[in-house]
């Protein structure tokens, strides 16, 4: 089943924006059953807009429309699709009241630009879109079927999710698609190619093996499409039971998740609780923890110290440490680890003390170089990394290997 | 002077990377003058490659293909366009040596896949790629250009800066474009456009003006292409002029810039400092903040409280307002604030409290009440927020409302 995602929006074509939504979207629709043939970004133009819808029609039986829907004058794709497929626009009363909900909520006024939004094409079916003011739009034409949805990503998930995608499996009853994922630590992808090519040359035809390496972590996607979804589900059960017994604890999880929803698993099981010390992470980790719901059951909270001052201050850190050994060391880094295990009264500590960059390296510590302590009071393992110039990746970099070391030791206790 | 980009690969359909290529290619492109009209992505597919570069060389002059010219079985962009062009691939004397050089200098033999890349069409203009083994093709065909490169970002980013974007201005000569942007605070986008409806109505044709709003800001985007670089950019400024009269000090930036860059340069100027208590922004505001090259120049730090208890120990806030209040309360907020201030010596203060869901709600505090406090020890203002259901949602609306707070208490100084 083929569809086609068309993007809608001049700041894509101008690089203002990097447009997420489409693998984001693609990922989604692979794993419900529908194959992404296209991806077509087109400015704010209903020649644009209409040439590549019929151009897409030619190729797929759905065709999947973000952005362009906002109140303003630039966003014309609802009277280009109007236009299109011979509607008109019509009052909606339920979207109206959507609107006024979501403006009471957000305390402002109904004007005469948000009214408009109600306003619908007479010939779609109207989907309601609680979180946004901008309705789905679902056009049925000769067994195809064309959305427009808004291109807001939290607002385009939210319709992908509990709309559009369990519509479209009704409708069309693509064919299973199986995928099972296995999380698997410390072998670069190219090694971890090597280790496992015999289990992989002998795989059945029909199941596909993607590789997607992540930081510390190597995704292996195991993806079938078969009519008999239990064969299917049995024979990549049995590849992967094979698999686990050539990587063993590498294997650190049999599903897609991120680390921080595993570490937070983790810790809710055991009844252990978490802090964190950081200072070139400057509340990453923190931030990546508690955007797990319910992590205030395990995570107490943490101490960010961007100054030498305040690992002393609040930390407890010895101030003759820092100026022996620098901030960035592996005494300073295991003193903040000792000091957050106290002063918050957690079980498991993570503390980070590097040099983000891009300024602030020298020739013994440059960019790049962090210390990271992970463990109990108890038992605190430190570790030194020299990793890249850049200082986005440093702190990505720094998060995701303290988070994977955490969940090592975690799971040797 | 219209310029199509065609990325070629898989990997894009089924969302397993981000195409982040297209929107740097677009940006470069569009300071050079040249405007990108479509961007298209496509399967490692005879058909589909060949399809949409007729499709382009339909719309625009020059057609820019990324991706699908390695050495492997399913990269065949190379034998398409020696189909498309009636070409034949012959040895390239001077690619050969370029890829003996890479393989030597990265300690690997040269294999027949490899060699294979130094096979090019006998009817382009071979472009070297010196830091990778895939050359970069050229073909002139009644006027137009089409180009193929490597997929790979960095191979990609030094084939455009050195090569195709200099030889492109070269034969075409194309129009400056201009581009400024505003960012305006406190408008909703429905209710920014009634308000400067008169302004837009009367723009000069040549003005395109674009919204695109980010939770409480809204970018608006002034563009022109024009022959005379002089006039068009005086006209843009003209217009800003008389727009920020309208606007006022809604216009918090005349940039296209992040808030934490903003707010980073107005406390890096002013010489003050910042610190953040954080309840369920869990750490993202300090994330965001540390972002910032030189952040260590004014960020000290931050108390990430996740529970009560930690409130009270390391920021002081007392245990009985908490039971009176709640955690989630404008005297708590208050008292975090003026706690992080105290302890971490920092001029200017954020601190947040609420229920960033989706559990802790209750009819009083449904999920989403959010509690901001901000400014300094001695001028402290609190305000009370009614978010949404979705927790990241909630951190996120939080962290950039608060942001915006900062920044206009620190403008109004």
């Amino acid at each position: 089943m083929q569809v086609e995602i068309i993007t809608i929006g001049d700041e894509i074509l101008i690089g203002q924006i990097v447009d997420t939504n489409s693998a984001w979207m693609a990922t989604e629709l692979n794993k419900a059953g529908f194959e992404v043939v296209q991806i077509t970004s087109v400015h704010d133009s209903e020649k644009q807009i209409t040439d590549a819808l019929e151009s897409a029609l030619e190729r797929a039986e759905v065709v999947l429309f973000t952005g362009g829907i906002g109140p303003t004058k630039d966003d014309i794709t609802k009277l280009t699709l109007c236009r299109y497929f011979g509607a008109e626009l019509v009052f909606d009363a339920g979207v109206y009241a959507n609107i006024e909900n979501l403006l009471k909520n957000r305390m402002r006024a109904m004007n005469e630009l948000t009214k408009t939004q109600a306003m619908v094409p007479d010939k779609a079916v109207i989907i309601s879109n609680p979180i946004g003011t901008a309705p789905i739009t679902w056009f049925n034409k000769d067994g195809k079927v064309v959305v427009s949805m808004p291109g807001v990503p939290y607002e385009m998930k939210r319709a992908m999710e509990f709309e559009i995608i369990p519509r479209l499996q009704k409708q069309f009853q693509p064919q299973a698609i199986i995928h099972k994922t296995l999380l698997v630590a410390g072998y670069p992808e190219s090694a971890l190619a090597l280790k496992i090519a015999d289990w992989e040359n002998a795989l059945p035809e029909q199941i596909h093996l993607a590789y997607l390496p992540h930081f510390n972590i190597v995704k292996l996607r195991l993806s079938a499409a078969q009519d008999d979804f239990v064969s299917t589900k049995n024979e990549i059960d049995r590849q992967i039971t094979l698999l686990k017994v050539i990587l063993g604890n590498a294997v650190i999880a049999e599903e897609d998740i991120v680390l921080e929803e595993l570490v937070g698993r983790h810790l809710k099981a055991a009844g252990k609780t978490l802090a964190t010390a950081e200072s070139c992470t400057g509340g990453h980790i923190a931030h990546r923890i508690t955007t797990i719901a319910g992590s205030s059951a395990y995570f107490r909270g943490s101490v960010i110290a961007y100054s030498n001052e305040i690992k002393s201050r609040l930390l407890g850190v010895d101030e003759q440490v820092i100026n022996r050994h620098g901030a960035v060391s592996e005494e300073v880094v295991r003193e903040m680890a000792l000091g957050v295990a106290d002063k918050l009264s957690a079980d498991y500590v993570i503390a980070t003390s590097g040099i983000a960059g891009p300024d602030g390296g020298t020739d013994e510590k440059p960019v790049g170089t962090v210390w990271i302590a992970v463990g109990t009071k108890d038992s605190l393992v430190s570790r030194k990394f020299q990793f890249s110039l850049d200082r986005q990746l440093n702190i990505e970099r720094t998060t995701q290997t303290a988070l994977l070391m955490l969940m090592q030791i975690a799971n040797s206790e």
